[in-house]
């Protein structure tokens, strides 16, 4: 981190960035340099990590101009800090390695009947994890909230019958027992990003936890995000695009392919795509898909549902089964050319 | 609700749109027009309430074209319902009327000499309500988490020598009951505007709710998320605008004003403004709260620090007392002109 | 177009309406609904094409509450409208058809050398438009802007020796003859997306227009950009998708690849990618263009340079011409898949 | 500025970074310091002026990290090249100073009636500068494009009858003599803030520019633009803030008024508000207007038409004369508590 000061500071304004720095154990050199304006550069070089420091706190400091970071805020989760992929396994599946993995399943679970239909259908198509909701984050009140406790029994049941692990998205920490000795990977949903009680409590599980890209949410952030997981101590972490809110409002949000090559290069981490609610329309979603694996994806998570004109909730964004079955048979030829599989 | 269908579409289709919308026993009317294009206009009209009525999965049928909502998905928050101005009552302190109320007070809670000095300075600078932050919402694990209930027995000593009602942030469900015991107001941020547990518990405490708006979120889904508190059964919503995130980075957030005109015919609820999290630059925040008041709004809620420059958290954008009053005092002048007072 | 009207408007408001579009020749129904709340559903039903109806001025009618748009609100680029594809024609090379074309070159025309060099690699590649600017749309009036007139006979001996049709962005109306004279694909890049000036004039020329999405601009609006040319009489506009402008600053831009397939719903133009002004990161390019041809683009515009770190200017987001070699031989293998070549 | 050299370059890599600094007659210090992991820190400061650096040719270089910019990328428009507020003189009005003037008229000119009762109004009201749109940017080739050269003798009898001088927005070059021969003010739209030629030519006439800020433009894009003019000897520029794009749809754009106070710490130009294009909404105008004023503004660009519902183009945000009259009253008296003037 390379601090700026102002010119017009005093001894004393200048002392309590030093103490700042010195409180904090950070090391720094401090550093003048003549201009050819009349006033000189005044600097503070960190020289030792600064992961730890608040550049909000340095910034409001009365000397303080600027603040670069040269090295992430993020330790844990970052390429320098674990130069090799992390490969998070759930089963039998490994997902971060040579294999792409198509997780698919409904929006909402609605009965037993509906999941096991699905369950059968992802499972055939060659998909690896079955998704369902129970909990939903719903924008009304009035609107369907999901079956909830009642609805976990069909998915195990599905789990069982079809040995296909499963995924569901956790609202709060108060379901966290309920997740933990159900569920095999916990999906944090886009609002809850920065759900950062609930981030604490999945550090110290022993669960993969899926993590969702806010709606507004920088990369970097999306990263802060995961070094709460990685620093609790909970290294099972899968990072989730699903889009960014934008002016655009003919898609449901606006999905940046270009962060799966900027993530590998930033993060360890593997990073799957959900293009169902990215796109929030099912006739797009092939494509999406297709694009995400060339772009060098880690998996997919991909909405299915056996028939999405009666579905509870997003039945716009859902797949048929065929439909999913068709993708994945195009996915595995565009994983080949890029020397990975389905 | 005006509902379009689709040109092509079977007897089966459009069968099952009337199954659903008897289901939920809407009335309707379905309407065809002949258009001078060789297509028919085909319409269904609904009649009654629509607020419970999922556009999303209208949407997702197969006749269905376009939805176009002409009553609001909000009920209990929108003017339509409840024409009068909702005054929240809070000890002597009431939001929503002739009265702007000025809430101030730092960022975090950091020390019992810290809240007394700050409370000690609204207070008498003219402020109602005094802040801090117990429980912090940080995008950095290794950044300061707030005091947490240590914090607590600060501001209640505050509270009760300086007489004057609190408000804190809640993180999570877990912390209700400390906070319905504790607090005067319960603060809702931003991040969480979206945490729909949390609102639903949150309707069902008899405690004053301040409401952000979130970074990514429109005020058709604020006003949702307050309908949430609403259906729960509190009726004492405030709404807090702090500024949304956009490509401009040259302040933390942007902070649109014209919300608070509109919301006012949208709403029948108070609605106050955040100018330190807006801006996050303390040099802007003064200017920003004379607007905000001349724009119509119900109450400021400002970031106020003893020592900005030593602050735990944010402050590069806390206010010192002195400026704190200073700003108020102009307020003053700008509220009167617009027959409000402070 | 279906126009709802206020419940409390009176017949001389009402009239306004009528008079407004018997003006424009619109054709329409009248219809009143009995709703179970007291008030009317008051509806006006646009029966005859709508696209010349400003629904700004119709809104701005006191007797009307709000416009659904049914048909979109261009024509002759909709896919109603022509269901065939467009094929733009430029020498022996067709945009729109199942080749997908490569188009590379240098961000700015440097010297003959320059030029000369990066066409033989382009060329050799498999690329079959030379790209190259003359004028350079610059943030800073102290930063390069472009060669102009100088840097044409660059181009030019570059096409002639290695037989190969350039494109350059055009600026501005002044350089419209020197364009149509010398250039095969008039670029307008996206700051002009709606200069609509150039567009009526680009209108009336016999050259292929590659227009180029505005960086705030959405989709329809740059249907409506394509529509001004189409409507001057210039039938041969290719869509160039771009990136557009989010909170993320991560990349130069947030480019959205779902664009694709929902502009080929949308219409029967063809669409390009740059990946290179999308991501400003070379080493992004080529993830980002594999996915663009797996997401069914027809063609993608590169920035190619011999010596990247000598350029004048986009140094950091041009491939060297073996890497742009390399890309398109992998695109060539998803091409495959989704039945296309390159 | 500061660059920061990345670990494991050669000298080959670095003496390119040399070269290109000693090419631009740049000063700078290269500086190397033991960092406590192995790595040591490897900076060049430029000890010079750097506004005249490409940043981006810097940063594609391969021995570059990252770069810090400490000074501003514009020169002349920075409050640190002119501390004094700059005022425009247009006529008897100056811009800029203490009172801050208020601009009015009809979004287009549509007769000769119309805009001698406009302009009768807007004088009467206070307002004392008169818009009117000649030739208008509209996104549909179908809509009304204005009188053009028709409407000007409107603009000038009306000017001449009531002594108010005129603004009007200017297209391309091709009409530069026209307005600089006709117009008080040339106008430049949110959508030409980034036509470079228009700026380069708008730089060397001797007329006072309103430089609106583009829709999706940053604060530092927008002095860049003013840069380019004042940099061609054009040292009368106004800023106009005008809302930018973002997700939230219910206004037209998002007025963010917190620019005001950050515009006037980083430049000494005037900058005015245009509430009416930034809401889309008349019934949110007067509320904004007075926000505007109370945050510092120095003018207002308000659309006022004597039939609104009538008018040839964005009619849903225009005044009536009387609300026009009535918010310059209210204004009166919150400039007086800012210590201003209308």
């Amino acid at each position: 981190m390379i601090i700026t000061l102002k010119s017009n500071i005093n001894n004393e304004e200048l002392d309590k960035v030093f103490k700042e720095l010195n409180n904090k154990k950070i090391e720094y050199k401090h550093i003048q340099i003549e201009a050819n304006s009349n006033e000189k550069i005044n600097l503070i070089i960190i020289t030792s990590d600064a992961y730890n420091l608040d550049e909000h706190v340095i910034k409001s400091m009365p000397a303080v101009g600027q603040v670069l970071r040269i090295t992430t805020p993020y330790k844990l989760a970052s390429r320098q800090y674990k130069k090799e992929d992390t490969i998070v396994t759930v089963g039998d599946v490994k997902i971060g390695g040579k294999e792409i993995v198509i997780m698919g399943g409904p929006c909402s679970v609605e009965s037993e009947k509906q999941v096991e239909e699905i369950a059968k259908g992802v499972k055939e198509a060659g998909g690896k994890v079955l998704r369902g909701g129970l909990y939903k984050p719903r924008t009304s009140p009035y609107a369907f909230q999901g079956l909830e406790s009642v609805g976990i029994e069909y998915l195990l049941k599905a789990k069982e019958k079809y040995n296909i692990p499963i995924i569901s998205e956790i609202m709060g920490i108060d379901k966290l027992d309920e997740f933990v000795k159900n569920v095999d990977i916990i999906q944090v949903g886009a609002r809850n990003m920065q759900n950062f009680e609930l981030l604490k409590a999945l550090g110290k599980v022993n669960k993969p936890i899926l993590l969702k890209r806010g709606l507004a949410n920088t990369i970097e952030e999306w990263l802060m995000s995961a070094e709460y997981i990685l620093a609790g101590g909970n290294k099972n972490v899968i990072l989730c695009e699903r889009g960014i809110r934008t002016f655009e409002k003919a898609t449901r949000s606006t999905l940046d392919l270009s962060v799966i090559p900027l993530v590998k290069k930033l993060t360890h981490l593997p990073i799957v795509v959900d293009p169902s609610h990215a796109t929030g329309n099912w006739e797009l979603v092939e494509s999406v898909s297709l694009a995400a694996i060339a772009a060098g994806c880690d998996g997919l998570l991909i909405e299915v549902h056996n028939h999405p004109e009666n579905a509870f909730s997003d039945g716009e964004q859902s797949l048929k089964i065929e439909r999913f079955s068709a993708l994945i048979e195009k996915g595995k030829k565009i994983a080949e050319v890029i020397g990975r599989k389905i």
